[in-house]
């Protein structure tokens, strides 16, 4: 994502702690008590600019969300977004989706959706996908067995990477389509990027994968 | 396919039994024999006329090739070929290969290949997919633990369907190529279908899939 160089951003996320989580280690294992409920917490990793998450909020009220950005200047709009709609069920994260354990503890969370990741096309780049095994590591420590990683690109490359890199994990794919918007899925919510590529004609990937039990 | 009657197919198929198995029955366990040698078996499923196996057979003569197919006024097509090719590590049979385990004992294959099978988009007819879960299961009946399906087609809805389906079996995918004429693959020999549908600028899809050990 080009970034605009925003010196304030950092000091606006600590303005809103109502949306913007702070500290957020301590809230490992209780994030009940940050919405007040104890519904199923769904998290998306590189929420950019918080359109995704923010219209999942606000279409399933029953479930609650966590957009996780690391970029203060992008996720910096996503909180400009949140103070407008002001969604109950709706806290960012300004926070590196390499350290999740840090901040959620087994089954904390039940859903993570990744979309329009990174591709990070370098064969000794690898390693920095998010759908790389170390990555599922972390994503099965917080979902347990049976949670489910939610992914969307129009990247070819790193569809076709993550589709094997699941499966190698012992993931079991759901669903797959290869291309979203001429498929039969309903209420699917655009990011910024799918607004962007699908206008330009690019196709849209998307697949389910499930941790099974060991 | 689009079957032209040709009612003297069978009587022909029988007058080549160097190119056309003739009671595969009999060979079950012990196809060393057939081919006179004990290299690794790769069979392909709905050979169609033949282009392929062909093809593969005579790039890869260390390996034993046998293609099946059921319809004998297609299957005479690839006779054929054959008549003309002499391939020794080539052979043909005109059986369903709903009853694969009637000819093939455990490990008796090491490879089967896929290729622009019949896509039977009717839900109700899950079960004629040659990816459903009760083919699967005679794959690995006789390919054993390891042993590869490999799998091309241009139709988006068998694929998908097709991944769900092998990681539901708790297959292993091991390759996954959303445009395979695009792609880096090398060596790559078309079937009939391939030619023909590739040429209208349909993508072509490819996957590999393995049995994990029980
Ligand atoms: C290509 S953008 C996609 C943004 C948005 N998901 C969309 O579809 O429009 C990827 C985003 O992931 C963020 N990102 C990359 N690695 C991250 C990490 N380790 N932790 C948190 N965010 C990350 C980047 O800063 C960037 O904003
Ligand atoms: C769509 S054609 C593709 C032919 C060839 N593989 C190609 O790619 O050009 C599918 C073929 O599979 C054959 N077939 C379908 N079900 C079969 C079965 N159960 N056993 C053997 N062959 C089968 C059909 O007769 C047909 O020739």
């Amino acid at each position: 994502m080009r970034l605009r160089n925003k010196p304030w951003a950092k000091d606006k996320l600590m303005e809103y702690p109502q949306y913007v989580i702070q500290e957020p280690e301590s809230h490992r294992g209780k994030w009940d008590e940050i919405f007040g409920n104890d519904r199923p917490l769904h998290i998306e990793i590189g929420t950019g600019k918080g359109r995704f998450i923010l219209g999942m909020a606000e279409a399933n009220p029953e479930t609650n969300y966590i957009g996780i950005e690391l970029q203060p200047s992008v996720i910096v709009s996503a909180l400009d977004l949140l103070i407008e709609a002001e969604l109950p069920n709706c806290k960012l994260m300004n926070v590196d989706a390499a350290e999740l354990g840090k901040y959620f503890a087994n089954k904390d969370v039940s859903r993570v959706y990744l979309n329009f990741s990174d591709p990070w096309p370098k064969t000794r780049h690898e390693k920095r996908r998010l759908t790389y095994k170390s990555f599922l590591a972390q994503y099965e420590e917080i979902l347990g067995s049976g949670g489910e990683v939610h992914f969307k690109t129009d990247n070819q490359g790193l569809f076709e990477y993550s589709l094997t890199s699941f499966s190698a994990y012992g993931m079991l794919l759901k669903d797959v389509s290869l291309d979203l918007h001429n498929s039969t899925m309903e209420g699917n919510i655009m990011t910024e990027y799918e607004e962007k590529f699908s206008a330009k004609g690019n196709r849209i990937y998307r697949c389910e994968a499930q941790f099974r039990g060991k």
